[in-house]
């Protein structure tokens, strides 16, 4: 796993944020860009790695999709947990 | 890819019919089980896969991950149509 210069976290804003954000990457020379997200924002993860290839970047490869289950706090004085889904998508040119 | 035998398509419903759907295909006897699904679907098709391997059917592996763009009709008359994100999980044992 790279460190965190090549990757980009998925959260609430609009899609094409993201989009720009994984194009920027790699007119900057990077070779390779993780697409991170957790829960719903797993969908709009996808659909950013979509519009990246077919749009802007159409060199660029899925290398690798990983999944996992992660146990986040939802409650720290009571010790309470609950599992969420993530997603790591790999595009490299 | 195979039929449409050993495939879940996800929906509308909750997420635990899904993975009820898949652990049911495992226990009849199939090595591997496809769940599709399309736009804000995906996220949980992810929380299936992932929860069928961690609770359910641990043998399971994530044999294959692959995303997609489709494009569908908003408009029939209009002919116009718009894009959508993709995914198949394929899990096996």
């Amino acid at each position: 796993m790279n460190g965190d210069e090549n990757t980009v976290f998925i959260g609430k804003k609009e899609t094409m944020n993201y989009v720009m954000a994984v194009v920027t990457q790699f007119n900057n020379g990077s070779n390779e860009v993780v697409i991170k997200a957790r829960g719903r924002a797993i969908s709009k993860a996808v659909d950013v790695a979509e519009i990246t290839r077919n749009r802007f970047v159409p060199d660029a490869d899925i290398a690798d999709i990983i999944t996992d289950t992660e146990e986040i706090s939802v409650d720290e004085e009571e010790d309470r947990t609950t599992n969420v889904s993530s997603m790591e998508i790999t595009l490299t040119l």
